[in-house]
């Protein structure tokens, strides 16, 4: 792992002049703004790409965000939003009103736009839908109707496409005069009968080929065609599956209806390892940029379980409060049994939800596989640690019963550990619910109470 | 968190016909290699993309999968090897000879070709180095000398470029007639004075603009220029922030070397968010496709961590073992302690790691209002947790002392919980270590150390 070790000082050197918003400039604007220098921050936050106008409003306070907002008013690129983290753009969009919002909304790409309506309340949603033109009002409802989170939220209306009996040069002359195409494009679709994609057609493979040539000739056939409804984290799939820049998106009929690029699908791909780890941390979502009473709110759910899940372990305990006060020994040594197995588990419980995550264990063939491996991989380590273990507790407390009892019950733990590592995510995931979020309460749940149970239990079976 | 939900059922369905490998394919081909019928396995994967033929062979044993190298020799596309998941790549390569993986490595891209040869031992490196042509062994020679992981490694040295005083019509001429340029690209890049870039022209607005236009009137002139030597994180993160599809890599003199296509980014990312997650669940590396022992010996690392951890801990409560003697709700009790700071204390540290790998906490000026946003909410969260197990614990064993004990000990265990989780992760960030990897081990050492000692002991000043 030491090749991908953080190293701040040298990341900084690395990246200095090639992103803008240097600690030095963040400081000099909340400067400007604390003394009331209007056209000073403007004129710092001016040569900003979009993405580090973004990046500022983060690192700026809440007063700090509505001051910078008023001061550089409809000047700030609409690009900016797209950009910014969604707890921080709510606090932005509050300080527009409808007319100006709508202005921005105008002069982003269709995806970009609906990304910025979708997360408005039902009233500014309607409030601002009647202040754009019909045709993108139609267009951006039309995009709502797809589920959150879905191919059809995504997409770009605005795709290059061409007949496909044309050739290169009407297609190159055809570019040339139309206006109405997506800002940048990689690939540019073949149409067939009803509208439907039949090949891409690379801009690069277009531009290196004769103009006598038909495009159907030069076209790649083997198009992924995305039905709008696909969730995204299957588009992001075959996005990372097959190495994919574009991809058409079609209706259920199969009529080009817009295309996804790659760009977006980072941003998924991005939320999606988020998502994943945040979950496995007990956070329900990204709370970075939230306020206190929020996060706090946000963070109760996964304590209340932990709460739960000690309060059940105690009472196994209470269980065995004589065979406690006899043997003191077992108290100190019991925490022991119960944190190897737990963190054995969450070991097994990461590699399984990131191997559901990328698709490597959806096929029934490879499920039990898995489970022999983790089982033989938990028996090797538990025999070891059981063997380091129960010398030690033999030693400390001169009682080599105690010492086999503490690794017996070691040895039971982690090799449960091994298997519900596996079981329960795999279980979860075919119930249709996340186990990045449910398996590793789930899991330590039951290496708790096992862990005190199986070691007080044979404790008061052999050693009293 | 509804939305993102993994629903197998449905992401198999929403899938199908758009993967190559489905669970009967996989069965079929299986059943083929088992029943030694070597033209149906190979008239089964015949259809199959590189991607699907990579992902079949995660899925199959290791004795299939040499069964299947040799089965499908050199009929293999070549790009199979670029999917192909690093640990079974290894198996596989050692079905090949050198004259064999010669042949694979000419007919790659250069990047994806460093990235094979760069996993050969050393042996293994020289005599493929000896047997492609002379031109190519300089070239990957030259990139193996950039560290792991840097731009030097990711990039492609195919690049199209043109010099400032062309035109468009004169770059699509050339683009007609040169064949050595890369399979695909997005942007050329504008050369001036010793080929240093200084503009790049995204293939879509070349194709859009009249034959006469200068390419120096329609380029881009903010371009990102990537250092050979930069890290592979530094790079995704540029592409990331600024929504870039590709871009140009430079020596120290600013020549252009080659250039990053977006795709060899979102495996970086890809990359880099796995290591995070598997980090802080406790995996030093994926080890899905490793063998048993491999597995076993790469999770010890964090099992002795946990006992080390474990068995301060123990040792910490055997300082108190009178007390417990005497009260033994202690022994029940205290794990709850221990747990809630953990737990509260693992949600901080994993929002802090996630926002140190995407920037958010570099700025020295977020770092004191994240430290106090933390301690505010675990104020909160720890009054109200602390509320009810101490009602819970006064009920239970009819003892209010002992309740507001285990209350007063969960307050304090929580707002350090709150205090450590930002400042471990930042502090071992500042000193060049992963936070992701080690800040949970720290962390939880604490939290179970002051837990135990802040309860055992209070108990002890107060209870006895």
């Amino acid at each position: 792992m030491s090749d991908s070790q953080q190293q701040p000082a040298d990341d900084r050197d690395e990246l200095e002049g090639l992103i803008g918003t240097t600690d030095e400039v963040v400081r000099s604007i909340k400067k400007a703004i604390a003394e009331n220098r209007p056209e000073a921050a403007a004129e710092l936050v001016k040569p900003l790409h979009a993405a580090d106008v973004a990046d500022l409003f983060e690192q700026l306070s809440p007063d700090e965000r509505v001051a910078l907002v008023n001061i550089l008013g409809t000047d700030i690129d609409p690009e900016f939003f797209s950009y910014l983290d969604e707890s921080v753009r709510e606090d932005v969009i509050e300080e527009f009103d409808t007319k100006q919002l709508a202005t921005v909304v105008n002069e982003l790409d269709s995806d970009d736009a609906v990304d910025l309506i979708e997360d408005l309340d039902a009233k500014e949603q309607a409030e601002l839908l009647q202040a754009v033109p019909p045709e993108d009002r139609a267009l951006y409802e039309d995009a709502l109707r797809y589920p959150e989170e879905s191919a059809g939220r995504l997409m770009s209306r605005e795709v290059a496409t061409v007949p496909s009996y044309w050739s290169v040069g009407e297609t190159i002359d055809y570019m040339r005069s139309d206006a109405d195409l997506p800002s940048t494009f990689y690939d540019i679709y073949v149409i067939g009968p009803s509208y439907r994609p039949i090949g891409a057609l690379p801009v690069s493979r277009l531009l290196r080929t004769d103009r006598p040539v038909a495009v159907s000739e030069i076209m790649n056939t083997d198009l992924k065609l995305i039905p709008a409804v696909m969730d995204q984290e299957n588009v992001a799939f075959l996005f990372r599956q097959y190495g994919m820049v574009s991809a058409p998106v079609v209706d259920d009929t199969g009529r080009l209806l817009g295309a996804i690029t790659v760009d977006d699908v980072v941003h998924v791909i991005d939320e999606e390892a988020e998502e994943d780890l945040l979950a496995l941390g007990g956070v329900g979502e990204t709370d970075f940029h939230a306020s206190i009473t929020d996060t706090a709110l946000r963070r109760v759910r996964w304590l209340i379980v932990t709460l739960i899940n000690t309060l059940i372990a105690s009472s196994v305990i209470s269980r065995f409060d004589a065979t406690i006060e006899q043997i003191v020994a077992l108290a100190i040594l019991m925490p022991i049994v119960a944190a190897m197995g737990g963190n054995a588990g969450m070991q097994v419980v990461t590699v399984t939800v990131r191997a559901l995550a990328m698709r490597d264990l959806t096929a029934g063939s490879n499920v039990w596989r898995v489970i022999t491996k983790e089982l033989a991989v938990a028996a090797l380590n538990s025999i070891v640690f059981a063997l380091i273990m129960g010398t030690v507790a033999a030693v400390w407390f001169s009682n080599v019963p105690l010492g086999l009892v503490l690794g017996a019950a070691m040895i039971f733990n982690m090799m449960w550990a091994g298997l519900a590592g596996t079981v329960i995510p795999l279980t979860l995931s075919r119930l249709g619910m996340d186990p990045a979020i449910s398996a590793g309460p789930f899991l330590t749940t039951t290496t708790d109470v096992l862990g005190f149970f199986s070691f007080l239990g044979l404790a008061t079976l052999v050693l009293l």
